[in-house]
């Protein structure tokens, strides 16, 4: 048996998990444009590697693979006593866990496959690794169901012929099959809906121009790749008449962290008159974060501006460098929060937590 | 005699004449912010394609070059008879003419170096020859001089320890001495007015990290590069007090077109409240082009944004790509117009005519 999650249009594979070998399969995103390399993770430190440089990235995405992941590495341990099986299992969750630690999804999904195992400690060892690829496949399966939703919930805010721009990756690539800021366009592909896209190119890191641009080309939808500087002008000129984005992480407020750029989006989106939808599962809906200024915003290395991707470096040796990761956009910005769940309006504050506590 | 138009403070020299040997040099830009390389340039050829692959750039730089190269390249006929001189002189001009056909102040110097050499049409020819140095030398210097001033102006709307935005490079490497948008920080650099400067890297050429960063830096001043989607991020937290920028045309009713990402600074600025100046001399206002629409934006190769400066190329083969060089930032976003004869504030339709015509 192959569970595979593959990109609806695109023919793209994230990540499968092959049951019988048994392996966890992914597209190496480092690699993309340039190449379409599916790797097999069958170790923990396998698994572990890939989260770590990124070749599997996207919040959900990584909590699926690492379910994935849990299901396969715990096989070897299948005939092992109870009291045995449960050791390797804190212990392979104690070694995955420090992958990616910024990464919600994987301490959920981790969570969720320990729940497993303690609820059926009654059954022999074999079975439990039955029960385990079970629910990493509920986890991959709920995952793609609130992206199929938002996608639902977010075409109905378009109309066919719309040009639309994003910013980032949240994709297929990023998530299960239809993304979130991407599932409304996948879906109004397989309707005929003719939108156009711009694909904001996402410096430093570039998931735009690596990853959105390439999964929506092979999915077949109009797509054009743009600096993240040339945003205003494809606004101005009236080509764009909504923005979709992802989130990392949503405040009680419907303050918005997403990736580096994405305020200044949404503030141009407000100029313009143009706008601003943030897309995303209520699971990153934070009601105990009551505003942006609370969420931490982590910086990374000068290197990603100064020299990652170059034939050579690109600014002065020793240069100061502010490089944050992510920003907030204020929620005053933000004109609809479309969840699997539903469309959440202005006053957040009072709109998100009917929301998410209907979960 | 050597003379030399090097950085007040960076030590950096843009182009200069050796009337000794003869030559132009100049700085490599290309090969920046890696090597500080000097080219000597005696031949029209030679000219032509360090024009033509920006190892000059900047409209003023091109112009104190190709002002220089008449100089240096009519030499070898400075015993011709005056018929001979001039027609070699008409091949010339026809020649360099073609190297950068956008540049406005090729043009200008290229006229004023004709209309010199037929101002003394009754000399003897060798005479001729060191008019025309005297010429290009006074080019050279009327626009140092314009970048002091505009300096001055500029300064006068700052105060010490603000932080401040720039995009692009309109600094020494692009003009002359002091350059036009960072006149004023250099300036104030002399006067010990610590400044806090943000460099937006500014793609796909990245002539903010590659040039505007690398002559701050050189010359003391603290300065901190981003990404040009991180603007939204550093004026949100309070940083930037003020936004500089040159610019490659203004209309008569002040709309200012100028790199492309600038039109998206502005509307930032006007969001978090920041005011938003254009620097630059009167020669650059167009007073026969009523408004922004009129002027034609070049659109450039799509390789400059997915493969240009990379080690491999960072989007997918066949990608649509939006590559414009320029936009226009509305004059209801600009604060003031700042110039040698002193600044403009709105409603530029009424105050930009008279600075202009003071000239």
């Amino acid at each position: 048996m192959k569970t595979e999650e593959r990109g609806p249009l695109s023919g793209l594979v994230t990540v499968k998990a092959d049951w019988d070998t048994p392996a966890v399969i992914i597209l190496d995103q480092t690699e993309l444009p340039n190449r379409e390399v599916y790797v097999r993770l069958t170790t923990p430190e396998a698994l572990w590697k890939a989260i770590y440089h990124l070749k599997v990235r996207g919040a959900p995405a990584i909590g699926v693979a690492v379910a994935y992941g849990v299901a396969v590495c715990m096989r070897p341990f299948a005939d092992a006593p109870f009291a045995d099986f449960f050791r390797h299992f804190v212990e392979l969750k104690k070694y995955l866990a420090t992958s990616r630690p910024t990464a919600v999804n994987l301490f959920t999904a981790l969570d969720r496959m320990e729940k497993c195992i303690l609820q059926h400690r009654d059954l022999p060892t074999p079975e439990i690794v039955i029960c385990l690829q079970r629910e990493s496949e509920a986890i991959r399966a709920e995952d793609a169901g609130a992206c199929r939703r938002i996608g639902a919930w977010g075409l109905g805010l378009l109309t066919p012929g719309m040009g639309l721009l994003t910013h980032c990756n949240a994709g297929h690539l990023a998530v299960s099959e239809y993304g979130t800021a991407l599932a409304p366009i996948y879906l109004g592909q397989e309707r005929g809906y003719q939108f156009r896209v711009f694909a904001d190119e996402t410096r430093p890191l570039l998931q735009g121009a690596r990853l959105t641009a390439y999964e929506l080309q092979k999915a077949g939808v109009d797509v054009t790749l743009i600096c993240d500087n040339m945003a205003s002008v494809v606004m101005k000129k009236g080509w764009v008449q909504a923005v979709l984005v992802g989130c990392d992480r949503v405040a009680a407020n419907g303050d918005v962290a997403n990736k580096i750029g994405t305020s200044g989006v949404a503030v141009l989106a407000r100029y313009y008159g143009i706008p601003f939808y943030v897309l995303g599962p209520t699971s990153t809906v934070d009601l105990a974060c009551p505003r942006g200024e609370e969420i931490v915003i982590e910086e990374r290395k000068p290197e990603e501006i100064t020299e990652k991707w170059y034939a050579r470096r690109m600014a002065p040796a020793g240069i100061h460098v502010y490089n944050p990761a992510f920003d907030v956009t204020s929620h005053e910005l933000v004109s609809a929060i479309i969840t699997e769940r539903g469309i959440a309006y202005p006053p957040y504050a009072e709109t998100l937590p009917g929301l998410v506590r209907s979960r």
